[in-house]
């Protein structure tokens, strides 16, 4: 059985991730591409890394009959990706790649991003998407929310350790190194090649991150009181990968076995030897995220680093691991492809 | 039907990159890794992008049993390669990466090579392992010797030029850019990242690239005369990539129109647009070639750019299109991933 | 004795590479720093690697009291250029770093950039600021047009050689690669990180590139007849740096010859020894150009590689060397330093 | 007044640096490089970007007659580095810049570099090569032992906060971004473009970088009390440039007052506005090192960043700031020139 898909703001980054995967996806078909501010162009023109493939035409949002489609990923910018679910069919199944729905609290979601939400109704049914604490939810989900790429490495490097109570919750660092992938396709002067390559430095210091907020949300409903890490990534010159290293308080041996037991299964996430740690050259291009265990030399100290692909994992790949679960598909259907390397 | 697969030189980059494609191909099977300098290690530990893989761990060459392997694919320096290829049983389907079996002379080989060809045996049934030229003999070879990468990239831009006569072949200039993974992962100073990112070069000036064996017998025998071009490589700070433009005289249009031709069935060759030009992000990661032709401001003169990724359809991608073929496999199998963008 | 400087488009790169080298100069001093769009900043808040330096803030052009001031460095967009120069005090010692006045024939400047000049009048005493070839008239100019990057680079290969009738000039070819920092501050797709890194590309392919412009008006001048260059850049993953791999007919001993005694007394460009051909980490950051000549194993055939560094050399270190001129001020002061590797 | 300059270990990067630094300085010759492993070679030959300057040859340490020397810098590997020192002249002035005699105690160097100290008597006199802090005692040494560059940066932003105790000395952690070329010139495999380029992690983790014994040192004795922090170095895809991100628990406000009154006078140290933080493209190729201090979201925490160039400030500029305190030259001399950016 082949499902049909639209992909909504094909012409960024994610739009092309996801077309990339599911291009060698068994059972999944794309049916209709929209990107208001290309439609009339092909997919060669817009991305000539996908010109063998045999796709629909970029048109607008309102041309795609949406009555054929199964499943629609929205890759479009925030609020943006708002307003449109808001008149997508209402039995419409759903993968929005943006932040809109990722925050259950309207409050945190108008702190955060400065405007009130325009799909309150949306967003009480819309399931957060990190699929290995979600899984089940997310099977019977109409609308799920893909998560911030640095929320995702944050979150599988500690949510077991949270939950368990292994770690000091009031003493959580996490310094991330972000590729430049992760700010789209958006033209700023610091995503410029001149500015970035040999040149790196530290972005939204003190705690003014916008994935803040789903940290925030998430540890707090696994500790069940409030907990608020440090946070503070960092835009380093390379394309793709997220590396997070997180400073924490506990034993590294029991950190370490938490992990490795919480993600035994976990047909994505790799728990390396106790000692080892990751690099983001193993995991790019791929589904996969590494984690691995340091125990610092000041006892009851430890260091977790998770290394996964933004574009991947961290966004697109997710997307499709949650379309997977909601179309009754095999989870790791289109995303077992080993990382590029080098 | 499953088809066991060997892989001698395993824990080079060729050897890296022959897993992650077999990895996501249906019907082989690697059973045997051979790697002298690091057996007894784990893929993970020579590879860890490479540790969600279920492989053996690597083994001495030695310690092979070849005589449940359907196809062995060896990714050794050229010279070692010649002397194991030797005693290798003589009915197994072998393909060669490395520059041993590609010239049919053996004078030519120990003028380019620098040493006497010690399996001249082998070398008299070796097939040259352009599959887009020899798909025929290739099918029926025992013995292919892939192409270098160098010199597959000028080839597609250039041999339907030669074979239809529509070049002067007598002036002929290949200007390629190496990306230095094409290098391999030997320690030389200028592979090193402060050399050469932000530092780039011609090297092997002037015609004593050994790939240039391979342009003079391949474009000698098509023209039915001796054709020697110029050609020089530079390298330049990116990982994988050859960006070949070359400089020929002739009728653009009739260029475009013969190359379009030429490659209109191929699966893996894409002729852009007339005065469309081909870049390396857009075929990283993949087996695709693209090429592109533009007129020249001079009247008779036109500019051919050709760009296909050294790991892939220079070499891993090119060896497994052939063992597909060797082993009655559709040609595409395993191969028609999506280039990685950005 | 100090001279007053004004830098007029001071915010874009080749205005703080203006900046960086005066502020090493023994007898310059900045008086103004005009950059419309950014008036009223402080040079810290717009370049901050400039923060230590005690410089006047930002303004617009029409605030400078141009009475003060002994010459201006012209660092804006070409046709802005010409407007704000045709407006500046008529006895103003003024080197434009821009397009705008390196064609001496009005109608050659329309036809490459696509607009009528609209500064004739000082477009008829500009002086070509290729410093090695037009020193004398440089050192009585009033207004001096600093050539293009690239054009200074193709010239340095070729002047000589065309100048001593040592290479076919109807078959000359100029392979450029261009690191990024060359098209400047614009906020463009293919400059960003994400699209450039791991992507390299020829573009203004076919004779369309404008500095061919210059090759015309330049070669044609020397040999005393119409001389036309084949001319494709590259742009390259780097920031800093123009190799040229020249391609000519004629006897390489010969063209080595020609080029050292050429450059012989000039500080600032190196012929390498025979055979040998330059990089560009080795001139980063410095106002040198090195130049290799390597013969080609079919006879009568070479290869001129040059190297310089795009910013310097091919643009603000060239300006200030010019200036030194015009003042009467050794013409390498504060330009010696050595190139920054790795 | 010249002074004759010696430089041991001229072949390496830090060794490149200090011959770049000194072509511009005004007081200072270049009498003899030592090489041992390149003995024979001219400066052109092993850097060909130094081939303007007029240098002699590289020799052996022996064939060296350092009675006419008045200062020799030592860019030896550590252990060499001790056991050529104790044989040099006890009178010459000597900056060395491996980790020799930066221990003070005998047994933390031996615990930190695996062998005993082979030059106690050395170590005794040497003095403790950061300028800022030990300003006197330099002028006055004969043998300074140049910092480690990532000890300098975490230094820099630290020993004020300590020395007024401003932050809970037990709770620090320096997360280090460092780019490659603080690796030097060695040939291994994770220095290789293919193998760094697009991809990035932490080594050394848990406390066992070696200039963990430089920070125990020097901030026990600053604090007169036992201080261990925590300290995880990463390596970016980039050359130059060390990035020190700092969590501290202390107010903010008062941190950066504390931080701005101990610069205030420094000619290399900048303190930025309160809130802003530093990149290292904005210090590529200078002495100097940026420093910006912002609040945390969590009352009482702050994030302190430091930028500078790990083979300027880092090394190189550091050993020249402290040989012209040590030859009674303006310690700023031949160290003023701006970033190279981009």
């Amino acid at each position: 059985m082949t499902h049909n898909i639209a992909i909504l703001g094909a012409s960024g980054y994610t739009g092309a991730e996801l077309i990339r995967l599911i291009a060698g996806h068994s059972s999944m078909q794309i049916k209709a591409l929209g990107a208001n501010s290309k439609a009339g162009q092909t997919i060669a023109e817009v991305f000539p890394h996908l010109r063998h493939l045999d796709l629909p035409a970029l048109v607008t949002i309102e041309e795609i009959d949406f009555s054929e489609i199964d499943l629609c990923f929205c890759a479009l910018p925030h609020k943006t990706s708002q307003e449109v679910i808001a008149n997508l069919p209402k039995d419409l199944k759903i993968v929005d790649l943006s932040a809109d729905f990722r925050l259950r609290d309207p409050e945190a979601y108008a702190k955060w991003y400065g405007n009130p939400h325009a799909a309150l109704e949306q967003q009480k049914e819309a399931v957060y998407g990190l699929t290995e604490f979600y899984r089940e939810e997310i099977k019977s989900a109409r609308l799920v929310a893909g998560t911030g790429c640095n929320a995702a490495t944050g979150q599988f490097a500690l949510r077991p350790l949270i939950e368990k109570g292994v770690v000091d919750l009031d003493d959580i660092i996490l310094d991330l190194k972000c590729a430049v992938s992760g700010a789209g396709r958006s033209l700023k002067e610091n995503l410029l090649h001149a500015e970035l390559s040999e040149g790196y430095h530290a972005y939204s210091l003190g705690g003014t991150h916008r994935h803040l907020g789903e940290f925030d949300q998430e540890f707090s409903a696994i500790a069940g009181r409030p907990v608020k890490v440090q946070f503070t990534p960092h835009l380093v010159p390379a394309n793709r990968g997220i590396l997070a290293t997180v400073y924490v308080k506990g034993d590294a041996e029991v950190i370490h076995k938490t992990l490795a037991a919480a993600y035994d299964a976990e047909p994505f996430i790799e728990v390396l030897p106790m000692g080892e740690a990751p690099s983001t050259r193993h995991i790019r291009g791929s589904n996969f995220c590494h984690i691995g265990v340091v125990a610092d030399r000041i006892d009851g100290r430890a260091i977790v680093v998770a290394a996964l692909d933004n574009l991947t994992k961290g966004s697109s790949g997710q997307a499709l691991q949650n379309a997977n679960l909601m179309l009754g598909i095999d989870e790791v259907e289109g995303l077992m492809m080993a990382p590029l390397f080098p």
